[in-house]
């Protein structure tokens, strides 16, 4: 504490009064010195995690679609190592992308007594939610977020990037272009769509129904909606694949049919896969910061845990980035 | 029960007897069928989540390498899976190929009042593993056996896939087959190096010092080992990498050396990954089944909580398989 109060240049009992979260300690501007001091020298956790340790479970639930997904896998990561270093536990449950099951899980974890959960809802509405926040839990929400919930939010502009992508598309004389969804309940998915929608917009195209494909983000879905395409001699010369394992589904249903990537349909994938870059030709994908999302999750879990839960709910947004490598080309009528 | 009893073609009482782990209840043929019913009827397993519901925490802990990993991801979606379904919650956590850590996490599990721990562990010895089981921690081992302890294990036979890889690269031809290790302390490393040595030792051929390279079970080290055997211009015609991470980063320096897999050099992979089919070229690897290597240690706790930890510990060898695809071939100038 004395080491906070040295460099925020505060007294301890600022430091004190600041973390424990009371409104009016003083300024805003000194509260979010101390409060950014502490987080950085990792002094708020320590103390919290030792009081939290003497009461109750000390375990945080971690909700999340599916662990063996290589995205999910590193956000458990981040969610993880941050939590453990501070003593925690971290309760895994993986949904499925099933609505019903988070309902189920989010039970499992109230039983388990966890201090908190962190949650990747594949969900449409936050009902469910809600009403584990009604009865107490305390929740952070990661990668999906739901308007209705007014919970702690770290997300990435899936709306902008995917728009990113779509105009990168463009500008390369691409007009026919696929976009490969998941099942379009959980926001992320939305946003992705939402955001193709709007980059086709803004240059007068209007996005195309037959073009409009839904692979429920599995390898098996993107494999079919490409195989559907190609049956129905869709005129399209780009495809957009809004996640990881329908672009994967995508890429083999393209290479089983002869087809070339970029010279007869260009790729875009949103998450970027490590083998990408080696991959013949290397694949053009969104790359989001998979394990940073965890981490910033878990982080903002110990403030709260720290000020109390009197902090205002906040929504944190990471940086995506659009990742050009050799599998996006004009449409060859353009070269 | 009484479904048990029918399909074993036993009376209840013999069924409770069994899975109360009472010995000489009955042959063990019968008792094994009766386990084996009960199992794949998912009785026993049902009737031990009630019951354990009641107490304690009914959580299991997960220590694991790193869950980022590909084959991590899958073996804990096994264990998650699994368990989850029958109200256990699942403690996750990673320990980055560190014994010291393995211990510390070892110690939270404890604090958290986990029921038993499945264990993913990197160690070369399990004095720790021992102390915890001495504290009457359950412990089922999965990945990587050890000697000195005395419990439930699920392994492949990592010596048997290593030799049969090993050995079709000579049956090719080749003579100077590299291999990429971690750091040898986990039995299933040191067994992957065995495999290779007795492989060649078998042709009469011996393992060189200069062509066994520690990658440190990571893809900067599958990088960097590739790029020491290139420095060098040792005479090699073959790489054998022992995990998913290395052999992602072996195939990166080839490729960007300028080299062909497998004209100028074949590879092998130690793991199956979903990209290795569609690669150009297709790469040829050990298939491990991660999943249900996390499925079936899940099993095997439940069976233990159901028998209330009367049984022997069991070693379970799950078969993995060589696949052969186009990044192995005979060396040019055996064609």
């Amino acid at each position: 504490m004395q080491d906070v109060a040295r460099e925020a240049a505060v007294s301890t009992a600022t430091v004190s009064r600041v973390l424990a979260g009371f409104k009016g300690a003083t300024s805003d501007d000194t509260a979010e010195r101390v409060r950014e001091v502490a987080a950085r020298l990792g002094y708020v956790v320590n103390s919290v995690a030792a009081s939290l340790r003497k009461e109750r479970s000390s375990s945080v639930g971690l909700i999340l679609a599916d662990v063996a997904n290589p995205f999910f896998g590193a956000l458990a990561s981040g969610v993880e190592s941050t939590l453990t270093q501070q003593g925690f536990g971290v309760l895994l449950a993986s949904s499925g992308n099933d609505a019903d099951e988070e309902r189920r899980l989010l039970r499992l974890m109230a039983e388990k007594q966890v201090d908190a959960v962190i949650m990747a809802s594949s969900a449409a509405g936050g009902e469910h939610i809600n009403e584990a926040i009604a009865r107490g839990m305390r929740i952070v929400l990661v990668d999906s977020e739901l308007r209705d919930v007014d919970a702690d939010t770290v997300v990435v502009d899936n709306q902008s990037a995917a728009q990113m992508a779509i105009e990168h598309l463009l500008e390369q004389g691409h007009r026919d272009i696929a976009i490969i969804t998941g099942q379009l309940q959980a926001s992320f998915d939305r946003e992705r769509l939402a955001g193709y929608q709007q980059a086709l917009n803004a240059q007068g195209l209007k996005p195309l129904k037959r073009l409009t494909l839904c692979g429920d983000s599995t390898f098996e879905g993107g494999h079919a909606a490409v195989t559907t395409l190609l049956r129905k001699r869709a005129k399209v010369t780009a495809v957009f694949a809004t996640n990881n394992l329908m672009s994967m589904g995508a890429i083999t249903a393209l290479l089983e049919a002869g087809l070339s990537i970029p010279d007869d349909i260009s790729l875009i994938g949103f998450d970027d896969l490590e083998w990408y870059p080696i991959f013949k030709p290397a694949i053009s994908a969104i790359a989001q910061p998979a394990y940073q999302l965890g981490q910033v999750a878990a982080q903002r879990l110990l403030q709260r845990f720290a000020a109390d839960n009197v902090l205002a709910t906040e929504r944190v947004v990471l940086p995506t980035q659009l990742i050009l490598r050799a599998s996006t080309a004009p449409p060859l009528y353009h070269r």
